[in-house]
């Protein structure tokens, strides 16, 4: 329920929100974020906050869009907008994870048919190494029959972060997933090389034989990922700042 | 055969059949229309009128080419234009589906395969769970032998609608599908999710392992359908409204 | 070899030839033809003569670039201009089968699967029926060793129509189609609905079930193939006149 | 380690570089290279050079980011630009392969299934049969462990190149490809065409039947390369020249 009494934990430079517009919209365009998904930030200046658009389809967002949040998804000043029904999902993932300043909800498309299986889905390819231990699956009928399968309340959203546990990527059965990084440019990496990462993996499965996956102590967090993000953005937004 | 002696059930607000022009456009742009799909809406003012472009590639698709059909799929006012000749299809799912007010027939790539197979098409992901008891496929053979599997009149319309029973969506076989709703903006969601999902479970069947379909008690209708129109609307329209 | 002095058989009308590159411009936008593909028509005037473009990727060729060439595949007038190798593909189509007055050849991405396995390709959707007695394949080598596989005289050429035989389709192991039809529009529509059909068949296969084919007694030639040719041409031209 | 009193090899006619700019775009718009591939040419007047961008994604290189390296990879004049960190790859090529004068390493997609498995990556179409003998697979853990599986220096570099042996295209486990070539538009050729053998022999593949692989004896270069040149050019850059 919306407590319009929360203090704002304050105005955060135009350049980060800026970054999280163009965040969803290069998930957008790349086909990773359908009309639902969301990303969101955490506030810089109070870990208890998180910013995310209100109720809108990701290629449409825009900096007047942003809403500010604290961990229980209350809104600090909702002023009539619509918000997203499973905010939640950010809200605990921030409340779980304090290492976590990014996250990402996706229904990416060749994710889900690992999400409604027992395949495994890990890294084949060193710029996903991030899933080189693979991805645990949410199962929301854990937590109780939910029409929709939508997670909609701190309960289920708090279910979900234990499944996440340390991880970067967590599946939601028949759903999609969560993803979750250290920063804005990090997640966006994340959410699109876990759907590529899919659609390999799935190309190789196709093939009948045994898989080399990416070893644990091979995986490294891609460097240069300014690299990515300018060409990104640069399409995504027509510019890259 | 035509009757152009039919009253007419009068004018359209003009944003309803923009947005019938938009469903055109978008399932077109999606891929779910190709050059020879068809949207419909039942008339608001009459229910059994319904309204129906004339023949033309739904990426065409404008406000002027709207023309309004009986039930029989009989022109109020043919002005010599030239008719989809599987406009039977729309006439007869209205006929036996009071509820349905709008009607989409596509050529829906992906599918087509599950059309020509025994491979069931049920909702593996909570956008498509309007798919959890899975879509009865229509064999126009046992309507009789058609070249060129067209639905051609109301005998083999009504047949298919038969076939529908109290569903949103019946395959045909060698052919494509029928998708029926309450109203424009979920047919549309419901004919592009058709395909998503068929997308999908084609990958995941790919692994061969058991599949984890959306459960009947999960199933639940999408909310917020209007966040989705907006963004389609746009990148099929260049506005909104 | 080019002999300069053959009589031309005269001007043709300039919206044949806009069909003409239009199609080659279709074909190019809908990625049945690469770089290397071409579209020809049989000279309307004299049927001993067919026009087809210089050497030139099909998605860049114009009216300028449109040549006459006699059924030995010799041009009426090259004026330097370099040529397709592979035009004896052409040229011993139109000799072969009075009935063709329009002829592709392609390297349809998702057709060359089925030309190097003997997976049959069959119509499995009414928009394919004209496959529905599928497609033979030629087998170069049955002429002789052939490096790079190209079709570069008229012995070969010769030897494709006869596996051609009165069909609408051959396939070319290793290397693409031969696509015939009576006019330009059936045949844009027989080479691109030869790839879509593939698709559709090659994921319904990896269902492992068996397959409803199209029956023979099915098939029909598709009607309105203006609605799909006016689309098309307006997406790939800017106009459809 | 940067040497900045390398002598440079001299300027380098604009055309080659623009050339080797619009190879970069070339191959970033048709999904070859993602954010982080390269393309590389060696230095006209000195074999002992070799050209490559500093650090930046294909689709934003401009003729300005070309710098100079010798073949340890060091730069002539580094001017504070970011480098490849993988520019070792091109530099060891060219060492070990007189021959080559053009470099591209690539995420190639649809190659790097064939990385991870012992499917092997062989010639199923004419135009990519430069692959009729197969591509050998580079195991950098046989050079020691890497975390993120790049090759970071000379000696890594050196051991991909002896891996290429005297073929054209090697792969790397979980990571890409390397691709050499005697020229900038035969490098590009054999980039693209390696991604589209690897689509449509997964296709292949998938039916389950014995594959008709193009036989060494039937492969030869490919022949006007200046006709796809031109076209990809003129889509990349918006103009041929």
């Amino acid at each position: 329920m919306a407590d319009n009494s929360l203090p704002s934990a304050g105005p955060v430079d135009p350049a980060l929100i800026e970054d999280l517009v163009a965040a969803s919209r290069i998930l957008a365009q790349h086909g990773v974020l359908d009309a639902w998904g969301h990303v969101s930030i955490r506030h810089p200046k109070n870990p208890q906050r998180y910013l995310l658009s209100r109720a809108r389809a990701p290629a449409l967002v825009s900096a007047e869009d942003i809403m500010e949040f604290d961990l229980d998804s209350n809104p600090v000043d909702q002023q009539g907008r619509r918000m997203f029904l499973e905010r939640y999902i950010h809200g605990e993932a921030y409340r779980a994870r304090p290492d976590v300043n990014a996250v990402v909800h996706s229904h990416s498309p060749t994710v889900i048919p690992f999400t409604i299986t027992d395949e495994p889905l890990k890294a084949v390819s060193h710029i996903a190494s991030f899933l080189a231990n693979g991805c645990p699956c949410f199962e929301i009928r854990d937590v109780g029959l939910t029409q929709g399968l939508l997670v909609t309340n701190s309960k289920q959203g708090a279910a979900l972060a234990k499944v996440l546990g340390d991880g970067p990527v967590a599946l939601m059965r028949g759903h999609g997933n969560l993803v979750v990084a250290s920063d804005i440019q990090q997640v966006v990496h994340r959410a699109l090389y876990t759907e590529v990462n899919a659609q390999q993996l799935a190309t190789a499965l196709s093939f009948r034989r045994p898989i080399k996956y990416v070893q644990p102590d091979e995986a490294q967090d891609p460097k240069r990922l300014g690299d990515s993000w300018e060409v990104w953005k640069v399409q995504a937004m027509g510019t890259a700042r």
